[in-house]
């Protein structure tokens, strides 16, 4: 732990408990915005003659000076100096012990988390862009591929598979929505705020916000320092994600089944087995199903450490920093990997076809053939039930029955029935906004 | 399970699995929104010919007479019904037959959760705002009210009650936000997604949505029906919220111990105890702060269910009904026992000063004062840092040490400097943006 | 609020408070419990001399007949009594009134709990077995079924149906030890503790704790009100055998597609759709899947809950008891689901061969022939791979390829290789102790 | 990705893929593991002739070579061997090609877990025996001295701060118990399970099992590789262990503030403030507190990764090893830090005893001297609510107010009840079995 700290102290500080406290790995990554809220903090110091020029010119050169040190590698945190704020500061040498003035390592953690998250999140922004990019593209080439859409896994209606992957896209685009969102409560400086009360230094933290490019200026130096509602947010919006990609994973990963056989993934993204060299394992879509479950965990974990802190700054807020470096990363290379998959996936459409040619997935277009007859729906419903119980019962489809047994379960049947009953006829009708049709899927991809 | 689904089978269904799929309990808060739905469902497909106006009429006057059955108490879910669905359904008689066209039960019950999560949402918004009211009134009664300041609960600096209020409302403003932004993605109508791939009837879902009052129309028929995310965005939303609540609660019952005997919980809220009767217990609080537990508990059930489900609707999804009903609950009722307590508060002005008059608190002012003449800030913090040591190992405080001592510290301390060694010179000095200045509070409340 | 216990306030309970800090619902499944506990303690008060003969008698009388109104349905618990400890006791009249000395509500709850879990934690156990009887009747019967056994739910070896269905007769024995360790830490009596420091009358633990039927007496008076592991414990041997069902239940979703095709459930245990007529959907084990969210977040409830909870008895723990009460439920209902539907199964043994019957699940054996023809592993390993590969380039098995060709993949194959190419004989070869040849399954059922 | 595996493909692996599937950093921990299961394996196959001795010698001398290398540092694990086992075998040499037969890495991975974690828990066994004797250390120290005791952070009756200590050795006793319990579950070899079907080779899973000291052998080999129950279980005995410990963390920091002052944390375990320089901030302590989070997310990550996970291995379960690992490192280390804590912990007792002496403490002590002379407890329990009542109106104490006073609230007081009226008198008295009498705690410790 730094001594600069330990005055008060008559012992210094235990091994054990210096390691324990510290907070090095994690704060590698913080070191540029550290750096960054530094020199916005120094140019504002010296603005409002908290600072000689000289001496901020003499900061601004150290922190240049840093922040080249670290991108050349030449920079490696040191545990005896317990942070990166520490760790930044002792490189300044005899400057450096100017810059700590209306300034608290509590409000300077909080602007450095809030900074590293910005950028994290515009990557992340641009990821989802270029996915959505990839799903448009295979949609638009899947436009006309039919395959047995299900609810509860079970046939119910043929749908096309661009349509499919268009809803991956309108899930991923709700993602986009809540990162936006979040963004604007991390985009908010909290420098100034200074340990928890604010200084009697005449600072101005308007400043130091518009220089750093932060879109708003916290309202309350209480709140400022102890808010890490962005954190749990940021790690919320990513738990949504991880659950979509999840969901795409466990189709990818059912539709490549032999059983299924819808889809090939493609060998570059796949691995083999150590006994059985036949093996072709989703192993990379499988990971991604079983990551979710580690960004679930980041969340409980940040919520958990936040339920019934008391007023202001606790130590237990170190604990808040951790989650976001893994969930940032986790939620990233999930993406990326779900996008290979999809990027390079070979769609069996023959396989998809022969299983939507069931005539089990019309039952729904019959029913809606009779309501636009005018039968009411219930009454359309429970004639086709009976129809398909017969057609089980009987091994025969609608189609080989014919027209005059159709009638037999409703008058309504003519002929002109026997025309819809493909999986082709079947998507082509479904041009209600939002529906399955080909036609459909190409406007909006 | 209602028979009229059942044709296909031979046999009827097993007693317990008839209960076990229900979802009659959670459903019985989705009544009004169901016919809400069936409404504007009816208007839509008579607007379009789809159904006759004479029916319309005939299933609208059913409708209001089930709303009424169900206001006055005399329409009571029935399990064999399985659900609120076919429970409205069944109620309307022989019109009820044709007002499944072009809807299943899966855009509707994504519809009814969708409205009546909307009505909560307003709800709590409007709670929030009355429960800032009275910290805003609170802090102003508040705003010169000195009590030490904490971080990691140790002594910091002097603040002022009014300030630790504020903080709250600087919080719970951030729920407001998130709850606003979690609406727009409520707000979105699913209705005529149909089972899953839309319809081949004529319907108009951009109607459906405008007599309901929804701001926008589902995009693809399959993400329509088995999206979530607004449910879970909910819960988290709720989270935060229950987060800062527990906060509060677990301030108000440190501040209520005799030890510190800063404030007083009104005697209406608190309970007494069976073998002690001179207990004055804070329960209503202390739940608070319990049932944040059930809050993420509930956001944990919704991610885990979601997760890697397969595409289309599984009846999986119909467990994300009861965390909405119990966290919409929870989350009011939490904030109202908390509005409740804060309003009744009893503050032990005095109390709070003996704590807050105590030198160690004014470190920082000391520091800054010698900042504020030019010292570096690293050498100012290493002077206080030994005259604090030196006041305690002499059981002295800086101004009883008198300003020929002090300068021993450090030359530059002066004689004005005695005058900024009180609580409330320190709070009134704290003027910056954000900071504790009772003078500030009073704007800002 | 009972007046009993307001003697100190000035004020009533605020009426949002009183319901707000009451447990009633929950409650009403811990009186039977509660009645025990006060059966117990009252006879030993009068054996230690602390009752007289003739007040036991009357408060046992009392008792008994609290226990028939409540059995008869007449004993409906009141939300002013605020719990289900002064709703028996105020039941009692006035020799109630002598039965709290050398109690607290402190103990009294706690010892509710550990009664009314102890009652469960046996049902559940009985469930479990009656469970397993069915999987080894089923495992018998499939015994030489042979399918695919997959990793990744790619194919990778033969393996047959009853070595599966003792897959899950293995999982559920481990939760079967799980809950029974936690018994020895639930079967233990907090009678005595009082509020929390023991008392100063004469009483002894260890005779009520015998009195009711508990293994073992509380240690420490502190550690006995605020002790609820055995809740959290409970609800995690839950956790992982909802797990486990939730293993079982996406197989028997999965096999039930039309695509795999291997199993039927029961029509009585499916619902049907209420558009699509023909679909049978496997509703009651897509609930069990998704109800194991709702443990998971009970789990998170409870740790969540007693996190950092400060010393004895706080009121948060009430929030402990709604938790077990859903989570035994959920449980009992998710095991008995499953059994019902493993009871009802009907097994497609012509399609579950037709999969197995893929060379490529071979693979093994042919690298295992190798490799017992003394053939170093990875050799083998890659002969076979190569093996494959041209075979899949081919279009042909190595059936069709016949012993010439190969021999050109390793010189080692022999004309005998040719017998063990078919998924009965490669399941027949698995002997190894807990492999899966039909014998073993035989053998372990 | 190794190339021993990717015969099958025409492709190499994305190199991005290569790195998340990659579990190279979790696997440096199961180095030694992977090789000691090895060497077993090794042994086993030539004991039953599946190798000759002289390879097996050979084998033997190379897996000696290799942990050679690891405790040397010169084994640095290679991404492109994908995990530890390739990467060990790999460094074998032509011997090493040999050791894979009847061995899978499905079962190979689940034993190299098994037997880390073996490790790991008697460790953690060994600590927390190694805590309470500091605790009974402490407890005999602190055996009479008397402090507040609390429910709900009320005063609620003098207890002694030994017995305040021992209810925290009694908490971590059930979690021994629970470690205990789950070793019996970890300590089960899965080896000879191979890929999920067992071996058609001659092994002996006993022999291998016993050559290992593990205590059982699988019994069905689909079980053996996908059971992680044992992951899950460890996860859970650490997270109530840590909630333990957060709960005695909360104490001391709360026990350290100003307003309590009833402890000091030894300097050696504590921070300043960069800022405040008279701070001492119980960092150490907060962060156990705020590392409970990462426990509880890890046990949820877990559960959520098993949960509807289909038969067999599926690359998802390679996600339960970081939790393990970083589990088990939270969880020891934040053991060692309350450890060291309470180790180096002054008490003052002065400050305790001030708070103690409080009159209204002894309300319990006052009802129990009715009860004992015969009072009904409820009638007690009113006159001395009634008592507390008018001495906090009138500002007196009980023993100031005189027996002819007392006399009016009940008349079986007499003299001698002014001689219980201190905390030394109440704690003395509490005798009865686990009370917080002073002798109680020296006999317990």
């Amino acid at each position: 732990m730094s001594n600069l700290l330990r005055e008060r102290f008559s012992k210094p500080v235990d091994a054990f408990a210096e390691k324990f406290v510290a907070s090095i790995d994690a704060d590698e990554q913080l070191v540029l915005a550290d750096i960054q809220g530094s020199v916005a903090h120094t140019k504002m110091l010296a603005r409002q003659g908290i600072l000689t020029q000289k001496d901020a010119v003499q900061i601004l050169d150290g922190l240049a000076r840093v922040r080249k040190e670290f991108e050349e590698g030449e920079f490696v945190l040191d545990v005896a100096q317990e942070d990166v704020h520490m760790n930044v500061e002792s490189r300044l040498g005899e400057a450096g012990a100017k810059i700590h003035a209306a300034r608290s390592r509590n409000d300077q953690v909080a602007l450095d988390m809030r900074l590293w998250l910005k950028d994290q999140v515009r990557g992340l922004l641009d990821e989802i862009v270029s996915f959505q990019a990839v799903l448009r593209r295979k949609a638009i080439e899947e436009a006309a591929t039919v395959l047995p859409g299900v609810t509860h896994l079970q046939h119910a209606q043929p749908i096309v598979f661009g349509h499919v992957l268009l809803s991956f896209k309108e899930a991923v685009e709700r993602d986009y929505g809540r990162l936006e969102d979040c963004l604007k409560r991390i985009d908010v400086s909290p420098l100034g705020a200074c340990a928890m009360a604010g200084t009697s230094l005449p600072t101005n933290p308007v400043e130091s916000a518009r220089e750093l490019g932060m879109a708003k200026v916290f309202a309350n130096s209480i709140d400022a320092v102890s808010d890490r509602d962005f954190a749990a947010e940021f790690v919320f919006a990513c738990s949504l994600l991880v659950t979509h990609l999840s969901q795409v994973a466990e189709n990818l990963i059912l539709w490549s089944t032999p059983e299924f056989g819808f889809i090939q993934l493609p060998d570059e993204l796949c691995t083999s087995s150590s006994i059985m060299p036949q093996k072709k394992n989703p192993d990379l879509v499988e990971l991604v199903r079983g990551k979710a479950g580690s960004v679930y965990g980041q969340l409980i974990n940040l919520l958990t450490t936040l339920k019934a802190l008391p007023l202001g700054y606790n130590r237990d807020l170190q604990e808040t920093k951790p989650p976001l470096f893994e969930v940032a990363q986790t939620t990233r290379h999930s993406l990326r990997a779900i996008h290979l998959a999809i990027d390079g996936l070979v769609v069996n459409r023959e396989r998809m076809r022969e299983e939507a040619d069931d005539y089990q997935l019309l039952a729904a277009d019959l029913a809606e053939y009779l309501a636009a007859k005018g039968v009411p729906f219930r009454e359309a419903h429970g004639a086709v039930a009976r129809l398909m119980k017969a057609c089980v019962e009987e091994g025969v489809t609608p189609k080989e029955m014919g027209i005059q047994k159709l009638r037999s379960f409703h008058p309504k049947f003519q002929k002109n029935v026997l025309d819809i009953l493909s999986p082709e006829a079947s998507v082509a009708g479904k041009t209600s906004p939002g529906g399955t049709a080909p036609a459909n899927v190409e406007r909006s991809a």
